[in-house]
């Protein structure tokens, strides 16, 4: 069957808010810089109080992922739960309005529209606290079948092990897609969720996932390993193709009998790097899907992740497509 | 009596909905490019539902002002209504966290928290649609004495002429004002605004006005003249000080007595020029409360427009303080 979309992506959907902070702030608030905390509403308004002003921008790793995939002039369909409020009104617009398709019933009357506290530091690393809110309220439910079966790729998105209901909406997902001979496609999110989350990771990887996509702390945790070299050693033959960043040093592309070096793209100003990891998936799994060469694909991810740590916002601000077509790499 | 602040505004409170969009959006929707025009609730949701994807950023022209003010180190307080809802909290915070005083009550069980669809085309231009929301609740009752009486210069919003209640409470607090001996600042903030209350505008501005800003459409409008020159001759000896904008000509003072002209700060990169008027009028009267000459208020106000339009967003995204000592300005 020809697919009706390039990348089918399910997540937790969610509303950045992100201000500028000082190294202080984390260390004055208990935050491990670089990482993604789960918090509860009373902490999430706590913080919220002592965060900076900011901008918020719709966000969610595997929505970013979407919205990068429909700039580059993909096709894209997007499964997440917001709420029925104004935060979740922002989510909706902003997906659908980039031409992502994304049509899961909105949660009315239990939790608000999940948040993502963003602290970014002068060094551009970002440091999350998320709020889940109603994106835990996935259900397998809200897997539309027609969705993951009519995809190149079915993308998920590590962050959904911790809610147990979006768990099932995961397996569910990556049923229909084995079944219909889709690709699917996991990224391991963040490195805390590797930790909790170890094994269950690992079994999944190896008996449902094609292209996996980590960055170094991830996969070194997967594998409790020291180095980069022995993580690329251990991931090697037990998914079809491993694509791990590595931030400035670019990302290596492994698969059971070749490995790729890719240099990253240049960046003018390093701003924000919240959504790197997104918008790599995003230009890595769209020449996937169009059967672009593993270093392409490679080379499409980094410079659709140079765009976003360029400015603040977890989403492209300009064409991807545009941007590809300007650096030879339609 | 000494102030306890350097200036205290009074404004529509409002929240920026960003949006890149090309001409042709414009067009198709009948608007007017660089304006600002009042929409109804069914309107907003409908403009909304066409716009782009973008961001979300506390707005509003007189709270952009002190959010300029309180970046530049100055001491600013604030007067707005937004409702009890997600974008009011948003709106809070943005305002609070970066040192203004805000404590207006909340509108509950009303209308929603005004926002301001801002699309911004390739040449860095705003075209703005504003459904006002709750910040047309303000009233006089929300005019806080003693932070008029207390303030060096009191700003008032020339967008505040059109809900009939806003005026009451902007009538107010220019009475208190002038009581103390407080300097009263005015914007006129759009030409459709100044088209809309010429004459109200130019009789409080004789009797009222101590500094009045304006850019060359509104200035031009106020008199129903053709070019600078002319206006810049009407309102020579109206005010004690008009400061007027003129974009990438910068700005001209005009004193009953002297004239000084002042080239705009050079930008890099001109992005999205919202909130320029509004952060030009922040380093000006900050440098004016703190006893500098005109030329310096102008070069202070020009240094933090030129901030403001390099980025999305309407209020500065780095300190004020430290670009201005870092340009000779403090």
């Amino acid at each position: 069957m020809s697919a009706s979309y390039d990348v089918a992506a399910i997540g937790n959907a969610i509303v950045d808010v992100i201000a500028p902070a000082d190294e202080a702030f984390l260390v004055g608030n208990a935050l491990t810089k670089g990482s993604m905390m789960l918090i509860d509403e009373p902490r999430a308004h706590e913080l919220y109080g002592k965060m900076g002003a900011g901008i918020e921008a719709s966000g969610g790793s595997a929505g970013n992922t979407v919205a990068g995939v429909a700039s580059l002039g993909g096709r894209a369909a997007y499964i997440g739960k917001v709420a029925a409020d104004q935060l979740g009104d922002v989510f909706a617009h902003d997906t659908r309005q980039i031409g992502v398709h994304f049509e899961t019933g909105r949660l009315a009357g239990g939790a608000a529209t999940g948040r993502c506290l963003i602290n970014v530091t002068p060094d551009g690393e970002r440091t999350m606290c998320t709020f889940l809110g109603a994106s835990v309220e996935l259900t397998a439910a809200d897997v539309e079948p027609d969705l993951i079966m009519g995809a190149e790729i079915v993308y998920l998105e590590g962050y959904l092990f911790d809610p147990p209901e979006a768990r099932r909406a995961f397996a569910k997902a990556a049923d229909l897609a084995r079944a219909s001979g889709r690709t699917i496609a996991l990224t391991l999110s963040d490195s805390f969720v590797v930790e909790r989350h170890r094994s269950g990771l690992r079994e999944f990887i190896e008996t449902e996932v094609d292209l996996l996509f980590a960055n170094e702390a991830e996969i070194t945790s997967l594998f409790e390993v020291a180095d980069f070299e022995a993580a690329a050693r251990a991931v090697q033959g037990m998914t079809k193709i491993a694509a791990i960043t590595r931030s400035e040093k670019g990302s290596v592309v492994v698969t059971p009998t070749i490995r790729h070096t890719v240099e990253a793209f240049p960046v003018a100003k390093l701003v924000d790097t919240t959504g790197a990891g997104d918008q790599y998936a995003a230009g890595f799994m769209l020449a996937l899907a169009r059967g672009k060469p593993l270093d392409h694909c490679a080379r499409l991810g980094g410079l659709a992740a140079a765009e976003v740590i360029s400015h603040y916002g977890p989403r492209p601000q300009v064409s991807l497509a545009e941007l590809a077509a300007a650096n030879g790499l339609s």
